[in-house]
């Protein structure tokens, strides 16, 4: 099957709208249908869409992998509500928690949070919900990444453990698979969506997970969480085009009250970058840099000491692991 | 024993350094006298101090533990030399590395070094010598801080597995016990010890081994000595309190010819300090940090992330670990 690309400056996005809310319409009936919502741009996107064609017969979930940022279920949830879009929580935290336990190789990391997303979390939902319809955000930069051996199958369905040739007859809809990243930002714009959803600053699949170097457990994410929610704050201004706390494994020596404490250490990343293709750090000036140490080892517990890092994209990647 | 302090702007170093030399003369009277020099000014002090009391009677012994900064070992002795005093080089790699083998607790490195330097490798220098006097560079601070239960025991002998009360007469010298670091100074002036010398940056005990996170290997030393060279050639100029080079023990990920390389990374650390117990990480300006990010990743094999600490002590400490 060769996916036929639509470019974002040959896209009209009222007439795209138009054909894959039919083409959903069509395709689902009058069954129901299901799709998971992380709060980027693509799942987003296909959520507005898949709720334009179907209304309620569209069941969207929102997973609560206990790796989000401050807030960040809630925010979702209220903001698709008051799009008049109803969006569950599902709290999943201690399975993901459970899954994580113990690891520290990344690709370990990463594959068992995909795993309980996939497997457990989600095929459970599906099966209860009724639904035969997989709504997905995938984009035609997943497929290309897929076929490079960059990133894993998007083949849902085998993900979730579920035959696809069975007589239950599920099906996957892409509505997306023909548009890269700026294309589904003009979709997201027509759909009537905020901008700070449209625009949303990258964000990783494995969330504040990729953000803890060493063994990810529901403390080491809640520090990552405070300190990326310093980070936010006090960045707001200036709009980076990315900024992440880091927590890592190593400790190193500090002082508390005249005494040694062997402590955390936070690194911080703030990216210039047009396209995350290539970046450079932020130039960030020496005040700022103070204050977030200042508040940084004030405010998360167990913090003695704050990097700033100073290497391009590349050779360095924009997230830490 | 209560050791009366002399104040750095009460010192009068000719007198000083004449009374001393004559106190030294005295104790030793016709024997032999031993020290190790590490190139650190209170070392450099006493090897010169030594010298104008014993003059061939007094063996300095530079231990080569391989933890050193690049050109290190030989610069000291052709700066000894040049000054006439003939220092001998000893060669210890294996043994410290050998010990250092498996051990990441940054308390049970300093004490496998500490304990390599004393039991294993000085006491036999000491045993073979045939002297029966050492000198030792213990400065008050020392004393204080042993008595506060901060550093360990400076009670040589005993380390050396030596027992002062044995027929044997061993004997310590300590003639700059009554002084701090700024009266030590003053003396070396006096002494004629280059400026380069008497007011060098500070530079931890266990060496280069403070500086590597994790394992201390030679590979791994090897990359923090390149670092450092880079570190202190850049800034050269700007004459920095004290400028480290850190090699984590955590890997991230970076991208080499294309490709996802999970690597390491190298944490710089400046210091603005007049005195040591309180610092701020210097202003670098970004074209410098610029600079040192791209020469660390690509002169040090394996580094592909660069961070500048950003945090004053307290809560950090200079040294990481």
């Amino acid at each position: 099957m060769t996916i036929q690309e639509i470019r974002a400056d040959e896209l009209d996005p009222a007439q795209f709208i138009q054909t894959r809310v039919s083409a959903i319409r069509e395709a689902v009936g009058d069954g129901l249908a299901i799709n998971a919502l992380s709060g980027g741009v693509d799942s987003s996107v296909v959520t507005m869409l898949g709720h334009r064609a179907l209304g309620d017969r569209l069941q969207t979930v929102f997973v609560e992998n206990g790796l989000m940022r401050q807030g960040e279920p809630q925010q979702i949830v209220d903001r698709f509500r008051e799009l008049g879009v109803p969006v569950a929580i599902h709290d999943a935290r201690d399975r993901f928690f459970a899954a994580l336990r113990g690891l520290t190789d990344p690709e370990a990391k990463r594959e068992a949070i995909t795993q309980t997303f996939y497997r457990d979390v989600f095929a459970d939902l599906v099966r209860s919900s009724g639904a035969r319809f997989l709504l997905q955000g995938t984009i035609l930069t997943d497929v290309d990444e897929t076929v490079a051996g960059i990133k894993r199958q998007h083949n849902v369905l085998a993900q979730l453990g579920i035959d696809p040739q069975a007589a239950f007859g599920y099906r996957v809809l892409e509505p997306l698979i023909e548009l890269r990243k700026d294309g589904v930002r003009k979709v997201g714009a027509a759909l009537g969506l905020p901008e700070a959803v449209y625009q949303r600053m990258p964000f990783p699949g494995p969330a504040l997970a990729a953000r803890v170097i060493g063994e990810v457990t529901s403390e080491r994410v809640a520090a990552v969480r405070l300190a990326t929610a310093v980070l936010e704050e006090e960045l707001a201004a200036s709009q980076p085009f990315q900024v992440m706390a880091i927590l890592h494994a190593d400790r190193v020596t500090g002082m508390r009250d005249g005494r040694r404490d062997y402590g955390h250490q936070i690194e911080v990343r703030c990216w210039d970058s047009v396209d995350a293709r290539a970046a450079t750090p932020t130039r960030l000036d020496y005040d700022t840099l103070d204050r977030l140490a200042a508040r940084l080892v004030t405010e998360v517990p167990g913090v003695v000491s704050v990097t700033y890092n100073i290497t391009p994209k590349p050779p360095s990647t924009m997230e830490a692991i």
